[in-house]
């Protein structure tokens, strides 16, 4: 039982240039971990995004590579979610992905970009679901792999991770494991596909580019309607980043979606109010540790701005109790992802979504890993 | 946030009667827990099997009932998956279902069928995949649900039924569990839809209905090529006796795919090799509970007869060895699941399995739930 596939990666052809999504400028395409380098010199890190050249003829979205090794992630279900109140709520079930989380699809593309690039290790930090999903297609790829994780991740999930054949390295802060990613970040055989900036910028843009084939679905999962609202539990913004890829790509210059970013505490909603972007934003979580962090990147509030859409807070409490409501209705999502069903409740409450809108809510991941 | 869905099920218009797998008596389209009345009285019990009217004008299979709950089962990818030698082998990955196994296939089916016949509360033994689904799918459609279970099924699993609404009880000895569920025969409020019968007979025809699908998506998988095998983890055999039941409807009078059964102890191959098929077979496992039991129903022997198949053991320390190596490839399977690859391999070794073959093994289950 060897390396299962042959690594036939290939580049998109019409792949171009990376472009930073705060001042424009464009860099080759390469591993820019810390963002764009132009930005970088002024302190105000920022994200890379793909640049395609000729507009594709096919009516859905361009992926940066073609070929690596799958495990058989996205094409997950959309299911009917009534709640109390004139919603039409629909939940994307992520948890249905190979390792069980919207990790899968990052994972598929950041582990492309490694092989595709010469790597023979990938490093990320993970408070459990990237972790999981990175250690499984790194294996599938033949590709050694390397997880950071705080010393609260749950000995299951951190077994999950070795079972897999990952190497987990563990911290007592988180920030710390981006620090020890950015020690890679002169290695030529070692690729972190996470976030090693302080303050962040976000995760591989190759592998953010995977969560763009969710609005290709959800699209398609609605017969070519487009949602009123997408409902999305973020951190640093990956997972609305690349939903707001997909849907522009998908829309040309007309209007998406509005993207709803899911919080456990003010960040996203505190700059919105006003607060400095680049500060520290006091607040912890101890059911969702897939949207922990303090700190908040740029392409998060991008992808509320551009998508004109907003941020909800879900507290610890309002998390746990929606957890028990979602499991008694037959869906086992992790806590960060029920959160979103929760978000819509108050966001509904709040008069924040109109009656008789189209929400999808995307459930990232599944609870039966234990986290 | 209510009962998800309405409850508009309806039978398939076709659907005329259950036909006794042994004798071939019918019996009208109702609930027989202890099988075919008939057979019962001799005392070999046998299960029933939906009869259809007409032939079908689509080209694919019939299902018993429709317009059920659902939580997105089915349409699991199919991967592929090299080992040493010269066999084209590939997985189907029945991890990606809503509760990570091909139970929920099942699940969808035998609450419909509780469902369309007022039933309030479904019933069933479990090791515990079949459980955690059937309470997710009781959940969904507003149901209730009890599971029955052994103590040594691990907390974290009894936990997620319970977090999932199901009513838990804990027996020592797994014919325990059916006796307890036959308990509930003369309810009208209450359905087991699980193995009640000492010999077993399986489990709900309505049920093992949801597995042929299996059959209309793997020939899809294949761009409507037909495996040469597909190798099924079995205890008393619902999944092979399913997925039989499809290809066989596929194919109408033609070849159907050679179905292996894989077992952790000789029980099936003892039958093939000329032991009593109602005798207690000698044997355990502990690190494959899914495919536990002392006894053979007659769908699992049919399911390997009418399809011209065999069965192969897999024992603890293979299966045990298996799991690492598969896990170390990027997929993480219970035991009972990397069994199947496992009895690949064995039987090529063999020489049961010719060079060349395309071998379909269906990959039951994550291993993400601590089983």
């Amino acid at each position: 039982m060897g390396a299962p596939t042959a690594r036939a990666v290939t580049r998109h052809p019409a792949l171009r240039s990376l472009r930073c999504i705060r001042c424009g400028d464009h860099q080759p395409v390469d591993d820019h971990p810390r963002g764009c380098p132009s930005c970088l010199k002024y302190g105000t890190p920022a994200n890379l995004a793909c640049v395609y050249g000729e507009p594709d003829a096919t009516d859905g979205v361009r992926l940066p590579y073609a070929g690596a090794p799958t495990l058989g992630e996205g094409g997950t279900p959309l299911l009917r979610f009534d709640t109390t109140g004139d919603l039409d709520l629909r939940l994307k079930w992520e948890g249905a992905n190979p390792t069980g989380s919207h990790k899968d699809r990052f994972s598929a593309l950041a582990v492309a970009r490694a092989l595709h690039a010469g790597y023979e290790v990938v490093a990320a930090a993970s408070s459990g679901n990237a972790g999981v999903s990175l250690a499984a297609y790194c294996a599938r790829a033949g590709l050694g792999c390397e997880i950071a994780v705080t010393d609260d991740t749950p000995g299951h999930v951190v077994g999950l991770m070795r079972d897999l054949g990952a190497e987990v390295v563990v911290f007592p802060e988180a920030e710390q494991r981006w620090r020890h990613l950015a020690g890679h970040l002169d290695s030529r055989t070692v690729l972190p596909v996470t976030n090693v900036a302080v303050p962040p910028v976000g995760s591989s843009p190759f592998g953010i580019e995977g969560y763009k084939m969710l609005a290709v679905e959800i699209r398609a999962d609605l017969d070519g309607r487009l949602p009123d609202w997408v409902v999305v539990p973020a951190s640093r913004g990956d997972l609305a980043w690349g939903v707001y890829l997909g849907f522009r790509e998908l829309c040309g210059s007309g209007p998406v979606p509005h993207l709803c970013l899911v919080e456990p505490f003010p960040r996203v909603s505190a700059v919105l109010g006003g607060a400095d972007p680049h500060g520290s934003f006091p607040g912890g979580t101890s059911v969702m540790p897939s949207l922990a962090g303090n700190s908040v990147a740029l392409q998060a509030l991008e992808a509320v701005r551009l998508s004109a859409g907003r941020a909800e807070v879900v507290d610890d409490a309002a998390a746990t109790a929606g957890t028990r409501r979602v499991w008694r209705s037959g869906l086992p999502l992790e806590p960060s992802s029920a959160a979103a069903v929760v978000a819509v409740e108050q966001a509904r409450a709040a008069g924040a979504m109109a009656d008789g809108s189209l929400v999808v809510a995307l459930a990232t991941a599944h609870g039966m890993k234990g986290m």
